[in-house]
């Protein structure tokens, strides 16, 4: 049986240790939903600060040359790509993954008309699906198909336009093999769209070293940006001038304050930029990015894996009987960085959880899930989350009413 | 001629002359750009805190119920919705102005797709014409056509699909009569889109009275929310369940939570969110929007019109023969809360204005413009402003060069 020491021993010995001391924690919480909403990291404060009061109070409209708002989609762009595998010109934020995913899908489509099938996921993330099938309603040649993920490959063939799939999934956390999956798409003439929403920050990403040709990926998560941080979206070099986004606007006009009727796409990943970006959340997002200074994508994946492979243990360990299966991948190169339990009344033991100030989250209809976010969860959290979890399984307190109320968001 | 101390008077007079306080501005500075990015409003300040503090970093995902988050884009949307004319269900805080563009004029297109013709003003702001021009690219039935605002009655008829006006122009100042033109548009068949972008906060809008169908407008302009504070689209309620939108998402799904593979639209206008909203951003548009909180639009445009007439009147008698030409409309009925001057140096002398702290803004190719924002700027400000300009043109400093030179955003 682990010990509360040996967890503490492995985390005097991990060398992302300190990078907890980046962000705001409150004392006593054990935080494992950093994949829905990353924790608040201690520079967005002083930064937030900065750019209410001094760029947006004192420098008003100037802040747009001043202090490099204009820039900023491209900035905080180019420093998302080295975590995904993209080059700093491949990568843009803006709007939010559902509206990226939009642009992206629409412009994608235009590319091979005669080939009618968006390709996707059965239950994959559903505002992927529900954009994708707006998507397809308006365009003509366009329709629908989502297939299970164990039968993508026998579905891609000559009519598949697009393969839209999220790298990790939501619920499950089971992760495509992406070079693989890429490869056979581009082998039957289709590109893939992959959403990074629940990788980015956390799981080794090499967009092009897979050959990915478009993507789009989460601020709020791993990447700690701020509820509903915008988004960013990938497009590979060799396409981005192929591509004529429909969503579009004047900040991805070729000349902005040129003010003319025309439409002009800008050059390379800019012109998928549509409207004005909402600074402050962007700005916060910059904030979150820059937790990853100076931490190596190899680290961070190697703390996923560990941080993971103890939760599975202890709970295999000290919750057996009660009905929890885990439906997460035990194989680290086929999951992401959360872990996920079956269990018929996942939703009572979440929000018992949540009251002993351990918060993970529900997906409907049975699950409960753990984000592992490497930067800020050391070992000892871990050891801590479960020992209250076997508290709330062994004496039964989740089936107190209280713990069956729901709020809007659950 | 009127003095500055006449200008004092005029302010001791005014009934909102206790709003200013409600601004941070900063000293010596005169801010004729507020129709572009709104001042900072004190209490974003101390909100913006409590935002990132406590509800991001000590509740963290919690607050999406604990502190409304959820709730945010109809909350903001209601207390938007007497500013315009309409019903608090009538409105919502969603994605950019373009975005927001997007979804109606696609979702509106359908309702009639035996008429082809998506018809606007040429001149329109661009990023109008831009989403325009992408959705008729997109829809097959559907094709782009402007005309000279002065002959918009004229081209409409069995084959509008949808009329797309700006009520004011963000360069003139030039103000549709938005009763008239949407009964005329009605009896054509077609319903109205009306962009309140440059209206909004300012100028009377009366979407109800109007029988207007449809409506965006900006959140960062006068309506103080921050540099690209999320945008809000309006839809009357009689034809909120018939427009489905084809740009869609998880927020404006009916079970957002459910995570269900089929679309469901939400009831009513929440049906026009699509992913999550930038919250940091929508809750400093909630503190612009605060700023209004017991003035009523009367008081407000009574304000704007004594501030337009006395710059008007001001340039009038001091800078004759320089050159400037007003092209706004004298009549207050016709214009919006922002007055615009032709020069063929109109980007020198903007330029020199600046230095001279005071900022208005240049639309190219030749028009400086003022924005005229009723609830921070006094007649003292006015006079000082001109009196400046004044100064800048008598002694010809605008002719140095490095008022020739053009930041990114200019």
């Amino acid at each position: 049986m682990i010990s509360l020491e040996q967890a503490r021993a492995m985390d005097a010995a991990d060398p992302l240790r300190a990078c907890h001391e980046r962000f705001v924690l409150p004392e006593g919480l054990i935080y494992l939903d950093g994949n829905s909403l990353g924790a608040l990291p201690k520079a967005a404060i002083g930064r937030k600060r900065e750019v209410i009061e001094r760029e947006w109070g004192a420098s008003l409209i100037r802040s747009w040359n001043d202090h490099g708002w204009i820039d900023a989609p491209q900035r905080v762009g180019a420093r998302i790509a080295p975590l995904i595998g993209a080059k700093p010109h491949e990568v843009i934020v803006a709007d939010s993954v559902s509206v990226n995913l939009f642009k992206l899908i629409t412009a994608a489509a235009a590319l091979s008309p005669e080939r009618p099938v968006l390709l996707s996921e059965r239950g994959n993330f559903h505002t992927d699906l529900h954009v994708a099938s707006g998507a397809a309603e308006l365009m003509p040649n366009l329709r629908l198909e989502t297939v299970d993920r164990t039968r993508i490959d026998e579905a891609l063939g000559p009519n598949t336009n697009l393969l839209l799939l999220t790298h990790v999934h939501y619920k499950s956390g089971d992760r495509f093999d992406m070079a693989a999956v890429t490869r056979r798409a581009k082998a039957a003439g289709a590109p893939t769209l992959w959403d990074l929403s629940h990788s980015v920050g956390a799981v080794p990403v090499d967009l092009n070293g897979a050959g990915a040709e478009l993507a789009v990926g989460c601020g709020y998560k791993y990447l700690n940006g701020g509820p509903g941080a915008p988004a960013f979206l990938y497009v590979a070099e060799h396409l981005q001038e192929r591509l004529i986004p429909y969503l579009r606007g004047w900040m991805g006009h070729a000349a902005p304050f040129a003010f003319t009727d025309d439409y002009q796409p800008a050059p390379g990943i800019s012109r998928f930029l549509a409207g004005t970006p909402p600074m402050l959340s962007l700005l916060a997002l910059e904030s979150g990015v820059e937790s990853f200074d100076g931490v190596g994508m190899d680290a961070i994946w190697a703390k996923s894996v560990a941080l993971f492979d103890l939760f599975a243990a202890l709970v295999e360990e000290r919750c057996a009987g009660h009905g929890l299966e885990c439906i997460s991948p035990t194989d680290p190169e086929k999951r992401g960085s959360h872990i996920s339990y079956r269990h018929p009344h996942a939703f009572e033991i979440c929000q018992a959880l949540i009251e002993a100030e351990v918060i993970g989250d529900f997906r409907a209809p049975d699950v409960v899930r753990f984000g592992l976010t490497p930067l800020y969860l050391g070992c000892e959290d871990i050891w801590t989350a479960v020992d209250r979890l076997v508290d709330i399984l062994e004496s039964g307190r989740w089936r107190e009413p209280r713990f069956a109320v729901r709020g809007k968001v659950t």
